[in-house]
């Protein structure tokens, strides 16, 4: 069978470029054009972001990294955050999307058809990028929320079909976020913009298979680095794609997609998907919050202890046991993506936070007993952010509370004390209480800095 | 080749472990168990992508590079080619890595599943990572061997599936193959090398939308750099997921793949797919090359010039559209992108090489108005290697010429003396004659070097 072929289809048709589309966005808003709720909502993000980065600091996967960056060496542009270490912007960048993911307690886009985790791979770009630059607090608000944006829009247009076939969203399209940002940043024009994000777009990947090993938090360390090295070459003319997402072997041909790309381009300016955003309550997957709320609630209302139980049966989403289906966790992190040991020590201790993850505690003989009676049934008609929870007790009694809207969601978002103090329970450990308040007191008038060097002057180690 | 079937399994079943295999046979894999012909190809390999890469030094590409890794620092811990600067490891590989791939000339694995340019993810890690740590000939000789065989064998695995759809594997599966050649020379036992290719394999990623711009090149030396980056990791304690490559969620279920894992971890140590690569003879996309071949022998053989050509036809193998379907270039690498630029000055100038594939040269009013007369009739049955042309000539007359096995590839290789020709031809403009004299003669006892150091000094551009 022979075909003759005259016609190729080159990038330089008539077709939509949604990349030219995101670029010019993102090259001509400006801190001006952002609502106040919008700003408050940056400071939100930036405060829950640094709260879970620092608290990671004694994570043994932070230490191999920043003893791999040590070798590598760098100039000291930007702040490793936790550290009394300054290193490239792009080292910076690498450890310190690791350390704002590895808690599993980062935030969550979760609109029906995907999950991201957006501030990981953004902040530490804006941020580093902002530091080394000696920018305002109002140029830092304008690029994370711009980064933010493009990250989002690509992961809703990318939607279910991407989400469910073994990719972690927030590897996938993070490193297009933080090269929007640290193009931002840079001064990027629209054409330098497309080819930044081409640059960032053909790094993309971050398999799900890793989730459970130090790997996971890599991989928006990894995405902010790829969106800041992006950012650095397309500045000085190098050359990518010209529609590297909507082009014909672009990121939603080549990698599974629902290719809703209105939900991309659409409403650009007017409808901002970092309004969606949410905090999570509670240190794991966002997916089994709604349960655990709904555990800690039963335990809380009916004074119940774990001696009292026969059985925990969940009621969730079927995507809980995607990522969290591992019945016989054997690290802390593992831990995480176990939504039986979270139901246990939800249970157990009331509480699902990093102390609940350490290795020690996923490896309790009380624990391991409790899970083993922890029964999990999926549910098409639930939400992501619903649960229904029924405790069998041993004296005989059902216990059942549903949770309509899992706290930290963004129907039921924290409250700014509640992020406060999420805030302070993360960061007093590492950096002490008054460290604590000289950085809530910064962020909490991010906007009005001179410069971002105030705020990420604090974010190195006092002692160390 | 066996398509084994294979089922979805999580990692912790007793399911085969496609990564682990790959990764025992690395670790225990040493010099003496490669056989002369083996050590005769690496060599080859080596002398092909040191030619192409320093050929590729005054490339603008290049400039833009060394300008961001200047901008970012590193240790100097080995040599960046063509250039006085030695950077880390990492940003030596990134450099190196797009060095050998830039100009489009470098190696090529053709099975008839897939097309892999094996050597610029691999030379520039193995010889960085060597360098650095001043290993012998053979211990390179064993690490490249083993670090293309590795990613050859997984992008056989991948096969037709994942070269048809978008991704360019090369960049795909180079970082693997630059993970275990570099894990090799840093020694690491076989549960640091199943991580190592886990933290290489979470990074894998590359989309053929950019074929034609700069970050095509870029593809290969971010590879090189990822396996260099996982290979640091891994040593040092970094984990990632226990089988990246069959796991449930890895790399064979994530991207499109023929999954034919036989293909990748059957016959380890007796069936070496390095005996499949070959070197090409012209300047471009090797699915163009048996039609180049063609063109030049009616030229030669026939004594035709343009002006006599009314048309050109050449039948090819339907894969040559795909990438290289571009009618109407207007850079220099766009036209290595362009059947029709290709085809038109191979006719006109006899050749296909670096000079064929300036800008100045697709913008040619002659070249341009060949091109317009070239004609690619697409044939499911020939194969990538075999082309048809026919040229029709204003005075009625036709010639035909049919190759078999275009020149360059596994079954019409070039001779050592071609090869060094080739060397010569891409060297001796950048660092002159007597440099590559002495690369040459230093290449040609590779396996017997004391210190990889003696050849890898010789890289440096002698005045810059």
């Amino acid at each position: 069978m022979t075909t003759a072929s005259t016609t190729a289809q080159p990038t330089s048709s008539a077709a939509p470029n949604g990349t030219r589309e995101l670029a010019e966005f993102v090259v001509r808003t400006r801190f001006e054009d952002l609502s106040t709720d919008l700003v408050h909502h940056v400071r939100r993000s930036t405060i829950d972001c640094l709260g879970v980065a620092l608290g990671a600091a004694d994570h043994p996967s932070v230490q191999i990294l920043l003893d791999t960056i040590d070798t590598l060496g760098g100039h000291p542009q930007a702040t490793v955050w936790t550290t009394a270490r300054r290193s490239s912007v792009a080292y910076a960048a690498l450890v310190n999307g690791h350390l704002a993911h590895v808690l599993d307690y980062d935030d969550s886009y979760m609109p029906e058809v995907t999950i991201l985790h957006g501030n990981a791979p953004v902040v530490p770009a804006a941020l580093g990028v902002g530091e080394w630059l000696g920018v305002s607090g109002q140029a830092y608000v304008e690029a994370f929320a711009l980064g933010f944006e493009v990250e989002a829009r690509v992961a809703l247009s990318a939607g279910r079909a991407h989400y469910g076939q073994g990719w972690h969203v927030t590897s996938t399209v993070g490193g297009l976020g933080a090269a929007a940002a640290a193009g931002k940043l840079l001064g990027l024009d629209e054409q330098q913009m497309t080819y930044a994000l081409g640059i960032a777009g053909t790094q993309a990947g971050g398999l799900s298979e890793v989730l459970g090993s130090m790997s996971k938090g890599f991989h928006p360390g990894r995405a902010a680095m790829n969106g800041v090295l992006a950012a650095l070459l397309a500045q000085r003319g190098f050359t990518s794609a010209e529609d590297i997402l909507t082009g014909r072997r672009g990121f939603h041909y080549a990698f599974p997609s629902d290719r809703d790309i209105d939900a991309m381009v659409g409403e650009l300016g007017r409808r901002w998907e970092l309004r969606r955003a949410a905090f999570k309550a509670f240190a794991c997957g966002i997916v089994v919050q709604p349960m655990i709320d709904a555990i800690i609630r039963l335990r809380d209302e009916h004074g119940v202890v774990a001696a009292d139980v026969e059985s925990i049966e969940a009621r969730v989403n079927p995507t809980v046991l995607e990522p969290t289906g591992k019945t016989d966790p054997k690290t802390g992190l593992e831990g995480k993506f176990s939504v039986y040991h979270t139901a246990a020590v939800a249970l157990i201790d009331g509480a699902a936070g990093p102390a609940q993850y350490t290795d020690e505690r996923v490896l309790d003989s009380n624990v391991i007993d409790l899970r083993r009676r922890v029964r999990i049934v999926t549910d098409e008609t639930l939400r992501k952010d619903e649960a229904n929870v029924t405790l069998r007790l041993l004296d005989g009694r059902e216990l059942t509370r549903y949770v309509p809207h899992g706290i930290g969601t963004a129907e039921n978002p924290l409250t700014d004390e509640q992020l406060t103090r999420k805030f302070r329970s993360l960061v007093e450990p590492v950096m002490g209480p008054a460290r604590a308040d000289e950085l809530l007191a910064t962020l909490n008038r991010l906007e009005q800095l001179p410069a971002i060097g105030e705020l990420t002057g604090l974010l190195a180690r006092v002692s160390a």
